[in-house]
């Protein structure tokens, strides 16, 4: 179905709640060509920048820029590269010279359209350019209507791993168009169901229960299960922030899966595995490793990955990434504390607890794991 | 005389109040040997880093790395190149990749040692790296002493104008050793100066005559009038952070000089002015434009001029930077709001207003100035 061609359903909106940096996550079918009306009620601005890449660019620019300018606004309109290997201070650097070159000022705001990549790197540009200008987040990835586009976490990748440079930036506004995930191709949307169940499992037991009924009305894009999902994880998710903006402690929970999912990344280049996918390996190995460690049963790790193969997610941990490489890749993940690393692991499908692990340990029991032996 | 050879005097503490964000600032004649002592105090970190540039690093690391050293800090060294020019993306980037390799946690802190450029590059690197680590200030420059080491602007230039990324970050501790002033070259102490002028034309009549009466004594590196000055800026600086810690509205006041003067360094690409040469031109003719507009008597401009003149600062606007390119550098500098400047002008030594001027407005002012009609 092309973009654009469905007629708007009914809206939804969940507040995050966060003092002076509250904000509305608004869902709906359609609402893209809302938003001039909402970036124009938020912060009343004449200049706005749109970021995106080549291919959300190439659906939607278009009809963002309409709308923002039927609101008034004059638009300008930036591409960073597409993928997960231009989250870099090199794209960082060319919104930089854009928005700046084309006068950008303090109360001018960063608009990103797109997925994970376009809203970290955007965030932290809206973060840092004139020490700070609005931001709106317009995701157009499950991945990004669930998960990255809420919560204020911004940043780009190091060689040394990822998202180790950033800021924390709350975003003004985040408007949801569940419509944009018809143009995702197949693989991004399976890799968003992974932090989709991910919610559940750690979260709510209810919703990762209605994922397992439901999951095949999901996987068709069911518009009414898909906005009853993502709105559900949006206030989850916003829950967790709210009580741990920063991530003091609490709102480490939502690691769950991605101190492994993170190092399989970072030796796989970025290139063989999705962010979601390496987060299902990252998952089914946390829920294995709680098992193995008698935090909960082994019923808990078998639903967990048996939902994950339902998707179509890796839920193996690679042979060649054991050992050494795979230790130092955990040990590197900025979460690790004096050689220790925090480590999320299920006590029950929506609970969890958090260990103090060595790398070691983890590397342990991966190649166990990795052996067939658990 | 040789840095370290002068036995510590009495010590001063000014606090910045920032509710969880405040901070003292140590203020002292030797106090570099106990950085150690403070870190430790502050943060109680294993692993530090310590940033500086070659110049400063020669004369001070060595002492400021074996005071860590002894309170049992692990110290990873970092140096950056010397200048203005050097406030960059690539610096920024070269500390990442040193502190990120050094195996720098949450909790590791970033020390500053050394003038302004080094200490807005690593506020910035400590307000992003892991998106966020702790960040103390060793200025050992008398701008950075009294100004920029304190109050939380951190950042890098942009080639379309000065600081226009950044970030604000307050340090958790600055300490200020007034012996490291012996070994700043004179020039480097001469624009250093200007900012302490500044302080005395905006917002303290006293500070401005005792400056009048005992510049010979401050030209001289006198230890007890230097304290003394330094001090009380010191204060006059904490005083406008605490009342407007973002720069909403009245920290705007600090900025006296800095429209002309920032574009007058843009203009010269940062090499034939320091800063406070800069702003001593612009602080020239900022008080120039508040007589022409009638907001305040000849004299006062008078008595500005005067004393940057006794000091050796530059109080005139070369020709060549006239017209067309001061006016797009006025309205590039980030300050601009809708095609306006926020200008700070005076209307009596100690005492300041804002007026809102179009980038026009300044050029033409400047163009009667500069032909000496003024």
């Amino acid at each position: 179905m092309k973009p654009g061609a469905k007629a708007k359903t009914s809206t939804e909106t969940v507040r995050v709640e966060l003092g002076a940096r509250s904000y509305p996550i608004i869902i709906g079918a359609g609402v893209l060509d809302d938003v001039g009306a909402h970036v124009r009620g938020t912060c009343g601005a004449a200049r706005v920048a749109v970021v995106s890449n080549p291919t959300v660019g190439n659906l939607y620019m278009a009809r963002v820029a309409d709308s923002l300018r039927s609101a008034g606004c004059e638009v300008l309109t930036v591409e960073i590269p597409d993928g997960e290997e231009h989250k870099t201070l090199t794209s960082l650097g060319s919104i930089y010279d854009r928005v700046l070159a084309g006068g950008f000022e303090r109360r001018s705001p960063l608009i990103a359209l797109g997925g994970g990549v376009v809203g970290d790197v955007t965030g932290f540009a809206a973060a840092t350019v004139l020490r700070g200008v609005p931001f709106m987040q317009v995701p157009t990835t499950l991945l990004a209507q669930v998960d990255s586009s809420v919560g204020g976490k911004t940043g780009i990748n190091h060689p040394t791993g990822k998202n180790l440079i950033g800021a924390f930036y709350q975003p003004q506004l985040v408007l949801v168009d569940l419509d944009t995930l018809k143009s995702l191709p197949q693989r991004q949307y399976l890799s968003g169901l992974a932090e989709v169940i991910k919610y559940g499992a750690i979260l709510d037991a209810s919703l990762f229960t209605l994922l397992e009924q439901q999951m095949d009305r999901v996987l068709a894009l069911d518009a009414d299960v898909l906005q009853q999902v993502v709105r559900r994880c949006c206030e989850l998710k916003a829950m967790v922030v709210q009580r741990d903006e920063r991530e003091s402690d609490y709102r480490a929970i939502l690691n769950f899966g991605h101190t492994l999912g993170h190092a399989v990344e970072s030796l796989t280049k970025y290139k063989r595995y999705s962010h979601g996918e390496a987060i299902a390996i990252g998952m089914a190995f946390a829920a294995t490793l709680s098992v193995v460690r008698g935090y909960c049963d082994q019923e808990v790790s078998r639903r967990i990955i048996a939902l994950l193969r339902r998707v179509g997610l890796p839920v193996e941990l690679p042979a060649e990434l054991l050992d050494e490489p795979l230790a130092r890749a955990v040990a590197g993940d900025k979460k690790a504390s004096s050689g220790k690393v925090k480590f999320v692991c299920l006590t029950d499908i929506g609970h969890t607890r958090f260990e103090e692990l060595t790398s070691e340990d983890i590397a342990d029991v991966a190649a166990q794991w990795c052996a067939g032996r658990l």
